[in-house]
């Protein structure tokens, strides 16, 4: 009988996602934090972070396709995208089916990463060599303020980052927005991921508080994501101008994201509502 | 220090879930299934029945509400209604917020889950002893055949049951569904939970051609409930004229469902579309 091997993610403190592990097909420490490759018997492929789901082959187009196709279709002509995040090339994969866009960056502070992608994650990692992609292995922070001193402007920023701790602190605050604001055009679009609203709501509340600090329009959107803590996430979208209401109804071949879907996805539950009310964040 | 106690649903033979466990409040073995009740450090109250999550206090608002109101607002004008399961009293409590629902029948098999209701629950149980909540401790599958031989016919049921193994697994099929049919009246509404688009796509499908095969009009929507499994689960509706398109939009104090909450919980994405037109069940 074969051993029984599970790997485990502490989601919170009280609360844990268990899935069964066929094999262990890559453990290591990159510089920046514990990287590990398995195959599962649920979802196929996962990649972990600090022991924290990043992404499975089975639900993984539910995370990549909100984060990516929704500011790509508010935004009313995104020619200049950049992703801060999202070694494994999953957010450029999608963002790379919209023709208008002629280049993407990929800013990923940990190459590692981005070489797992390409080893074990293939359906991910299948357009990170494609011309229109531009990789850039430094540290988004750093990357998002040299670009608010270009003439050229982004026209819009994904922040497919971790958790806010260890590397990705930076990315869910006032200063980083900041930056993406002096680094998108007139009419740029950030989004960004926010955790889940079930366990985390808190930070919402503070992503969504430090974006309005900045941008004049910030919305809160939702989709199912089965592996990660609670299976229900957040993004938070902050616009320069363009709004989610005349998103343009693009066609893709896409398994979750459609038009009306993403339309569905910007309708908020009440208590969901009062909690970005009492942030001072509503409306 | 404390001992390091957890509560593990085997959501499927390859998932689980984990909730910490701070106090178990009650276990016993009924006619029927195995019953527990917890306070979890993360969702409050904890009942399961058979090892699976049935509901908790923090989360029951998703799926209660998103049951009850959706047929409910549905039907025109709903006066007689029944619930099939649900013996903790969730659903009843949405049920008589609508005022113009003049009997809510509960047809619970066991006895216990209604007793731990409401010992342990007492936010769920609430309305069980409503003047208009009548209560039936009897197979539902037998309650429904006679209420098919009534001149007083049903203008909504709700079937709030387990999953599809133990005494729940008649409440799946077509035979049920066809004591379902003759038991409404000619506006009838039929809504059952029919497990995770993740998880159990397979058993959407089956409960969908039973339903087609019995109902004129058949759909699918969705919610979230994050301890149930892959935290975003599906509804079926079966309707003998009325369609979600033209429900009423009823005001009502509550944390997820709204009338807008509602429309976009039947926007599918296409591979459940997909899915659907597979077995045949499309539009």
């Amino acid at each position: 009988m074969a051993a029984d091997i599970w790997f485990t993610e502490r989601q919170t403190s009280d609360v844990t996602l268990g899935l069964r592990v066929r094999e262990v097909l890559w453990q290591e420490e990159t510089p920046y934090q514990h990287l590990m490759v398995a195959e599962t018997a649920a979802y196929g492929r996962l990649l972990t972070l600090d022991g924290a789901v990043q992404t499975t082959e089975r639900d993984e187009f539910f995370y990549h396709e909100m984060i990516a196709h929704v500011p790509l279709t508010v935004h009313p002509r995104p020619r200049r995208v950049a992703v801060v995040g999202g070694g494994d090339g999953g957010v450029i994969r999608e963002i790379l089916r919209h023709p208008e866009v002629g280049v993407a960056h990929l800013v990923e502070i940990d190459g590692r990463v981005m070489e797992a992608g390409r080893r074990f994650f293939p359906q991910l990692s299948a357009e990170l060599d494609n011309p229109r992609a531009e990789i850039h292995l430094v540290d988004g922070i750093q990357w998002m303020r040299e670009q608010g001193l270009q003439d050229a402007k982004l026209d819009v920023v994904i922040v497919d980052s971790t958790d806010p701790v260890g590397p990705a602190t930076g990315l869910f605050g006032e200063v980083f927005y900041r930056s993406v604001h002096d680094a998108l055009g007139p009419d740029g679009v950030l989004v960004a991921q926010t955790e889940s609203p079930m366990l985390q709501p808190h930070l919402i509340q503070q992503a969504q508080a430090a974006m309005r600090a900045v941008f004049p329009h910030v919305y809160l959107y939702l989709a199912p994501v089965p592996t990660y803590p609670s299976g229900w996430w957040s993004f938070s979208l902050a616009s320069k101008g363009p709004r989610p209401e005349n998103a343009r109804a693009v066609r893709l071949p896409t398994r979750y994201w459609t038009p009306a879907i993403q339309q569905a996805a910007f309708v908020l539950p009440p208590f969901l509502a009062r909690l970005l009310s009492q942030a001072g964040v509503a409306g």
